[in-house]
């Protein structure tokens, strides 16, 4: 890796279905609350398959994409007072001001100069360097003696899990859950939701694979959805009552119908696909079931929380790691989480 | 009214569009846990009306109809400990058998063997006299010197825009609130929400009449949506932000869409219409605005609430009242009822 | 045992430091809403060593003693509907008529015409045969293959545990927790707080072997407080911020105190322990701390989640079990609890 | 007033029961995130007389005092994005970094590096112009066409009575409510209770022009407790039950000793007082009440929330104001303010 040159690698995305990984600048403060970061360790998420699709307008070609990853800090500008350079740190996927309505209700996904904008609007993680706007808000130590590739979780697949899933999903002691979406994000749901150990977490998918990891990783039960007969067999587990919290981690409208057909009265329904469609919300049948449903952009309020969860060995942030990479080889990297149902990744590391 | 015999007179569901006022039974303690109760103030509900239309299956003809209204005990089976004969009581319009698990989390709503039955699997309070089950759960004392006509309010009406619209949608001081749909349980969600000190509540409706009832029962400000703008209104009335809570009392898909464009990232869209077909959810843009989604049959839990602010004054229940009827004239109170556009009744009292 | 006859054997209280195993007359059906149960299994409580001390002027002597238990149910009353002859069933410790104004609260424990009743001032446990009022809302029916000997423990000391201290001190994942007294309802307390995964238990006693059984339930570290360095001790593990949540098992002065001490800026002091006087409160040093105290009589609200997390192995109930003794042998039984720091006993089990 | 010299007029503490008028140079920015205000308008509070008696050692001779106030932005540092000269602004009496972990939870009150410092351990309000750290979070746009003079009572006062009081009692619709005390805090109590709706709010105090002044501002009752029987009167109000919530507006052990007589089962004390000595806690009678004791330094989170309260007319924050003086006549205002019992002062506005 080179430090004493302006120039970097980068993975960068040329346009829908193009991406290459190219020299580029090294990026330099800007704004006084800026910091330069050193990347150690990124990753690549599902949204970042949605940008090569060409799904995400506000990406545009040029673009350096990842929004996850630890680092060093590399120089701070004149306005950041919690960190400095040497730290090691965890880059949050949202960019936080720390100063706006929605940062001071830590809906930090909403911040009205931030959110997700990383790999998005601004240059991102993939690369040998990143600038983090509002560093002190949108950084976090590294505690001594953390295992920094199980950190590089808390950036955005842990929190995703957690805040969309679990906490708004109200998963708590005794209660049943059923998580629709056995990849990544419905793993990360699953092995949070246990924290609140509820009496029962159902996980349904179509992939065996997937299913067979989710029992690993805590599942009581596994459906296979495939036969069309989920609904009737929840139904048949829960004595007709339905569950407590059905978290939605696929994003179609058929996953989310599913889980209008699970829930029962008083419970909830927690989504944190990303959609691309509407769907059909049943309010003749949902209208007197006293029912909510929740949607959240991660706001990554919990990464302090989750940290601690990490350092006291509640949760083992590592399983959800299945391959290595260098940056070098950051396409390879690319083809293997595309390919998930062959390659059985879940969250790849990819080290400069 | 005869007490000494036998028979009462009673309004009678008689399938589609068919209702008369005849001669019943008068009923008789069946189990342990019943009260007899002496009608002396009951109401129509816009649930009556759908009966009426053959929109409830669960209702059959020959059912009494009414779950509203107050009266005195006449009489009580062993079990019942909280009521004697002669006490001037409330119903509820659910009964709650106080023991199922529902019942013990105050979703009185869903008990396993009450719920809302009064009027629709049972005989109902448009009558002289009704068997209420479960009475030491289902009834509530009149507490000396309160208005027994405002009280007929808390059987249904105020605890559902209170419970369904203003708990339900986290009303709370500062905020800003929309209504959709200014009949009288819209009306009964903007009287209660003012509970809360929202900054701002919008009325929306198409019904000029309304929406004059919605600014003299404290509305900030009306929307007529008859133009097809009032998202538009309502986005530059908000500098873009949208409501905190939209509370959609209607129970169509226009109007739930509608609440779905106004309602603020972290916002709740609070459904209390009794809705006959599904809706488009727009998860593709909601998926990730933080926002929530509740239904609700109301449960009736807040009424000791209700008394209480009642009885202080802080809330003045009778406006909801625009007419009186006697029980021999119920068939003239059903017709203003139904035509409250020309009529401009909200909720009718009948008297035997 | 002798079910055919109207004796059976019981142990009374004879006024403060006398107690004696002797026969009685079988309790009969009073209420209607009472039912008749046949104990299988019982247990001692702290609480009873307190009523033969002379401390609770409630309980007058002439009382059977106890207020837990598992058992069958014998003969209803007429008002019963949800328990029948046969049904096995655990034995709440309060008393819940289901209807008054706490019992809508699910606050039992005030219940105006229950809550802490049996063994006190009504018939207890520590007999063959005891009467239940309101059966309906005090007696939970015991899922078919659940261990019944574990359930004993959801009578009281597990929901104290978990309500009064666990509940009420806000525990969450990511916490730092110090419970003092590691007594049976510290250890309750240690064990329900593992359902919420807070990063760190810190148990504190003056017993070693109950320290030691505290780490064997899952703390994380435990302080022997006889040095009197215990406050020194929590700040330098806790980086000088304190705990987040001080649970207070014991009931004396100095330990409360010592909660005053630990607690973090934002933290709660969740108290479970009797009271025997009142202790010093620094509010000049707490009262810009941003505290909770909290105090709470066990409500036994959560015991349906409770036997969800037995039955789901999310908790190991039978862990406070030492001993088992015949009802024969209650007095036997008696003191071994009461010696506990030589017979190590937690809780003992006693079958007629 | 000059603006154009680097002298400017300051209330300055000599020491105890010293303070005096002085020329002060003007502050300058010192760090990028500061910003320099011209003050408009300051006022005196309770604590500002606690500092000239010596009662707070934080606070050394030579301070500027005060730490409230409404102004003009005069310059920014660097790295302050929110505000530039000429916006009108309202300075919170606490300082917050918007980084900490503190901050990050909204308790801005135990910030790191902020906190109360302003007229504490940094110079404050009164003085011609003062310089706030932390700009950004730390002031408050005032919108267009907002009195101003009310906005004085949002730096301190009323979010203090609001959160300390108000939103720690869970005051909630219907409830019952006692307040000890009726000086400025516990009106600003009074005042920001009623967003809630209570049914019945209780004045204590023994002064009767306070009491007079507690009816004028909105309480059902008001009790002077001079004849030692308040404690017998609210059980008599309150059917022998107790009060839902207690607030606690003085800060001497008999205050809160009398909340802990009158607070019913499940209710809640919320203590705003200034405590100097420890308090008895009667746990002897209060273990088993499902009580919360609840403690708390202003966070001033709720300004923008009582901004929009009093935009929308939902509150009078003026009825506060009684007097009005020149910066030059500041001594004549703290001896008017100081005393209260013959001035009738509430909160005094100073103009430079």
């Amino acid at each position: 890796m080179i430090t004493n040159t302006n120039v970097m690698r980068a993975l960068v995305y040329q346009g829908p279905r193009k991406k290459s990984l190219v020299d580029r600048p090294k990026p330099e403060i800007k704004e006084p609350t800026d910091a330069i970061v050193k990347i150690t360790k990124t990753t690549i998420c599902g949204t970042d398959l949605h940008i090569l699709k060409g799904d995400v307008a506000s990406c545009q070609p040029g673009r350096i994409l990842g929004h996850e990853g630890v680092g060093i800090v590399e120089q701070v500008g004149i306005a950041v007072t919690a960190f400095k350079p040497g730290d090691h740190i965890l880059i949050s996927c949202v960019t936080a001001c720390g100063k706006c309505d929605y940062c001071r209700r830590q809906m930090y996904s909403h911040c009205t100069t931030g959110g997700w904008i990383l790999g998005n609007t601004i240059d991102g993680t993939q690369a040998e360097f990143v600038r983090i706007p509002y560093a002190d808000t949108s950084l976090y130590p590294i505690p001594d003696g953390t295992d920094e590739e199980a950190v590089v979780m808390l950036s955005d697949i842990l929190p995703t899990g957690f805040e969309c899933g679990v906490l708004n999903g109200k998963v708590a002691p005794g209660n049943t859950v059923a998580i629709i979406g056995a990849g990544p994000v419905g793993l990360a749901a699953l092995l949070t939701a246990q924290f609140y150990s509820p009496a029962e977490i159902i996980m349904i998918d179509l992939d065996e694979n997937r299913l067979e990891a989710a029992k690993r990783f805590g599942a009581a039960s596994t459906i296979n959805s495939a036969d069309g007969r989920a609904v009737e067999t929840i139904r048949k587990m829960t004595c007709d009552r339905g569950v407590d919290t059905a978290i939605e981690a696929v994003g179609i409208p058929a996953t989310f119908e599913l889980c209008e057909q699970i829930v029962a009265p008083g419970g909830v329904i927690a989504n944190i696909g990303v959609h691309g469609n509407k769907v059909d919300l049943h309010l003749e049948k949902l209208w007197d079931r006293n029912i909510s449903i929740t949607t959240r952009l991660v706001d990554t309020s919990t990464i302090p929380t989750l940290f601690k969860t990490v350092a006291s060995h509640k949760i083992d942030a590592k399983r959800l790691i299945t391959h290595h990479f260098r940056l070098d080889n950051i396409l390879e990297a690319y083809a293997t989480f595309d390919n998930a149902s062959k390659s059985k990744a879940l969250k790849v590391i990819i080290e400069p």
